[in-house]
């Protein structure tokens, strides 16, 4: 969804004379041509690949690995490699102990997403106005220019973080709210088996919200679980700390203690908006 | 705001010759009386009231008491009393010990809202194809069926419980995923303090969600939690067996017990699709 959406913009702005689309996954070969007759796929990562300008590498961190091998082998040294995975501690150990010195990878995290997964998802404008964190790198101002450039054409608003930085803040906007939205429905999953009732039908009342975040692609999830799990260790600790707090302010009726609680959290909503992060109609404006 | 989707849904369906509204809140007067022309604001509940054939409450439980006092003294033996609370139990007992027992009141719960407060939010249409939980009631066949009928015209499918029942499924689907939401906003807020980072402007990537939730009305959730402290107690109990369950496999890398978890919560989110309690387009749809 994440590739097809940079394929689609990199399109319509006229980013590129020509692209090439290495997808393993032959299922998803023929929405990926439907995007655009242009497109032309490529069905090995061999000596084709030499002399592309840029690579944009939209998998599972999972797979990197694997790429990193044929980049080596393949790849001129002229290239420029970025990718878009949601954790930077391990890929930047991952380039430091396997990619080639002669190759440059610059780290990109676009923050936009949603619970759809494949190429006939996405869209041109994913990235309108929304951050697009670069690592920060020691490489030459040409390669770095080029890579926010491009992040810039799409739209986005870029930015700069260490990896180190950037994994610790997005346990928390992004990683925890997930593991959450998981947890949350299988905590009702397993209510409806332990009391034989069907809950799932009366989630208007709130659970649909995460059901949609728990939709996510597994895979990519797991990769992102596993490789930030020190900063998860500790973001989940300080959630449990206060969900328990929480528990005893409702269990004692603590009730000035539990509306200052309640109260404060509308100025992070406030903040959102105004920084324009989400919609601002009531419900995302969604009709149902 | 529920309050004002019942009166536009009401008005706009022609379901009453006259409509009267009480609201002590004076700075909200104005903004009634735009809904509609007809709407007769009364300054007290007092003998006025006498011949009004449907009450319809719509506001936080805490104030109920105050209400039952006066509708003790002013209201007619033929009016019908309903209710739009999250929780039921507890307003079982405080119509059993409180209100006199020539008045009637059998208690609504429709499945609808959202994070906006006041009458100038809500719509004609917040009810329509959402269910109405009625709860289960001795009351004669001709009260029962004006209120069923009240909220069939308003759009929504209407279904019976006891009023255990519906806490107990409520404190799942509603009452949890809303205090989860709000301690995920307080994690963010306090994780911010604690290491001196603006983290809110990058809720994009997941904490915005969550966010909408939180910016509920406090008071109204404060009421719902005291309420519901039972059930809460539970479910918050199961909800923390399985993040602790959760942190370890992260931590002991255990794959395919995580991949198995993870994949499952997409089953809830399809029954939801499928049962149309939520929109089906990535991200509700919204376009930001």
């Amino acid at each position: 969804m994440i590739g097809s959406s940079i394929l689609r913009g990199a399109i319509s702005r006229k980013l590129s004379n020509k692209i090439y689309v290495f997808e393993k996954n032959i299922k998803y070969h023929n929405q990926i041509k439907r995007i655009n007759k242009k497109i032309i796929l490529l069905k090995k990562l061999d000596k084709k690949i030499e002399h592309i300008d840029l690579v944009v590498i939209s998998t599972p961190m999972s797979e990197y690995k694997k790429i990193i091998f044929k980049l080596n082998k393949n790849l001129g040294e002229n290239s420029l490699i970025t990718d878009v995975g949601s954790t930077r501690g391990n890929v930047a150990k991952l380039i430091k102990e396997n990619l080639s010195k002669n190759l440059n990878w610059i780290m990109s995290h676009p923050i936009s997403g949603s619970e759809a997964s494949g190429p006939m998802y996405g869209s041109k404008d994913l990235f309108k106005n929304k951050w697009c964190i670069i690592i920060k790198s020691k490489k030459n101002n040409l390669l770095k220019n080029k890579l926010i450039k491009f992040w810039k054409k799409l739209g986005s608003n870029v930015l700069f973080m260490q990896e180190k930085e950037h994994d610790k803040i997005f346990s928390v906007t992004s990683h925890l709210p997930h593991l959450i939205a998981y947890n949350l429905i299988k905590t009702a999953q397993d209510f409806q088996k332990l009391n034989r009732t069907n809950v799932i039908k009366y989630s208007a009342g709130g659970l649909r919200d995460f059901s949609r975040i728990a939709a996510s692609n597994e895979i990519m999830w797991r990769d992102i679980f596993f490789n930030n799990r020190k900063n998860m260790s500790h973001i989940i600790d300080l959630f449990m700390k206060n969900l328990q707090n929480f528990k005893t302010d409702i269990n004692k009726k603590r009730n000035s203690q539990l509306l200052q609680k309640l109260k404060k959290s509308k100025l992070a909503r406030r903040q959102i908006l105004f920084l324009k992060q989400d919609v601002s109609k009531p419900d995302f404006g969604r009709k149902n």
